[in-house]
């Protein structure tokens, strides 16, 4: 049976990347911050949705997607680099590793993270392998799941939202905007790409807005179940954050039912898209293996 | 003989705008910083030298370029912005009104500046007048005028430049990364619209280069000569800055040299490019009188 090796992927979408750098004409004084950021850990999880999508009709289309890929990433390496700063979230460590403002200073960081906002748009403008009209619809759409009415607006009202009480809905909310919408935008240019048919798309769609809400209700979960080793709390160790969670605000056992209900979402969207296409696109649950979002699900 | 209204071709500006910004569905949090910088009082110079390129060939040629114009008045609100913030220039006041981060918070200048800048490539992606393969020069270009190769790489340079001496060169090369590559991304639009050929493409640019350098050794200068009036200093009024200047490195006579230089090759080039087009390109020079550009030059 065919299967997805998303590790082979991922040192594919490293060296594109890393060709990608090294291929760049751009000051050293920017292109160091720029550099560190990218290639600071990340899991690639958006790049990988969208090459593996693709190589699920056809593994020579990967290179079709390669360079939006990589303006995903971009998109994504921004975000954090932003979020991180002190008038935001104000982290200094981000997977170990000190924060870009911490790293560079502050100033540093913030055009760091204007560059790889402004240079991801220009990745998929300057694809040699994308017809004009692909290209336009691949930016639109990126537009509209990162900037005003996306994930701008989600870290806004995340921010607004710490330390006041959330509805469930607002937290949805929130969280569609700020990390579900880049999810749905690698499925969304798979499509493009593949110049899929709407009813395809839909079933796509629903796959990724339910591995977008599993994907967070298990960050929510494994905060609090890391909590419980560290600190011997239980319950309570959801009242000491200020930033609402799943588990904060419908408890343990809720949120873990809910994942386990949008784990099946997801799985019961990917089979009707693999009868629908015939193309096995039921491969794609290997990314909720990679997430280990299936835990307590037997 | 036929003139260049600049004010009604504001005015056609300020109308466009609104109307794109009452047709926006975005969420009122992240709108409001938005609009608050974009109806700021700017002199609309980039959408302007656009438009009136766009004019000069035909009147009806304006509506295929206000998007554009819209996108590129976007990335000037934004860069403005975050030049403001505290970890950079660190101003209160922009155009006599509070800066974003004092009439706000810093988070939510931080965004609304993100928010703008991404929202750029999408008004010219979503523009119905222009064809796919045009949308897609139009967002590369205002990449490489922006992004790491462009207005970022420049404001970094301001920043590590300033408490340091820098050459002529260093200066030049910072005021034409800063402002002079949006200059021309402005004049380079209208050639993108007009499909202008190389040649008359290349005259463009060289008005566009020595608009740019006049513009920038003008402000220099009237911020000496304000500090003149204001303070009763003359030449240790340059001394006094800690970021690099004309009048500060070679001084205020030879600076006034220099940009009557500049204003005579702007001019010789919108002669050049007349004569070439058989259309009336040195109408171009109204932008030298709405700046003031030619006091001395007489």
């Amino acid at each position: 049976m065919r299967q997805l090796d998303l590790s082979l992927l991922r040192a594919e979408f490293e060296a594109a990347l890393d060709d990608y750098i090294l291929h760049l004409d751009v000051s050293i004084d920017i292109l160091k911050p720029m550099i560190y950021s990218l290639k600071g850990g990340g899991k690639r999880l958006r790049p990988l949705l969208l090459l593996a999508t693709l190589e699920i009709n056809n593994r020579q289309l990967i290179e079709y997607g390669m360079r939006t890929a990589i303006a995903l990433e971009h998109i994504h390496t921004y975000s954090l680099i932003h979020d991180d700063l002190p008038a935001m979230d104000n982290d200094d460590l981000r997977r170990g590793n000190p924060t870009s403002h911490i790293q560079f200073n502050e100033a540093t960081a913030i055009l760091a993270g204007d560059a790889l906002l402004t240079d991801a748009f220009g990745i998929i403008a300057q694809d040699d392998h994308l017809k004009a009209k692909q290209k336009v619809a691949l930016i639109s759409k990126l537009v509209q799941a990162s900037g005003s009415v996306g994930m701008v607006a989600g870290q806004l009202k995340d921010i607004e939202g710490q330390n006041s009480s959330l509805s469930l809905a607002e937290l949805n909310e929130i969280h569609y905007l700020k990390t579900g919408c880049l999810f749905n935008y690698s499925l969304e240019a798979a499509a493009i790409i593949l110049n899929m048919e709407d009813k395809a798309r839909k079933l796509l769609d629903r796959f990724g807005n339910a591995f977008g809400i599993a994907y967070q209700i298990h960050n929510d979960l494994m905060d609090v179940l890391g909590n419980v080793q560290v600190t011997g709390k239980h319950g309570q160790a959801d009242a000491a954050l200020n930033k609402a969670t799943y588990p904060a605000l419908i408890g343990v056992e809720e949120s873990k039912a809910s994942l386990n209900k949008e784990i099946k979402k997801a799985k019961i969207a990917l089979k009707r898209l693999s009868n629908l296409t015939e193309q096995p696109y039921y491969l794609l649950e290997t990314f909720i293996d990679y997430l280990n979002l299936d835990y307590h699900s037997h």
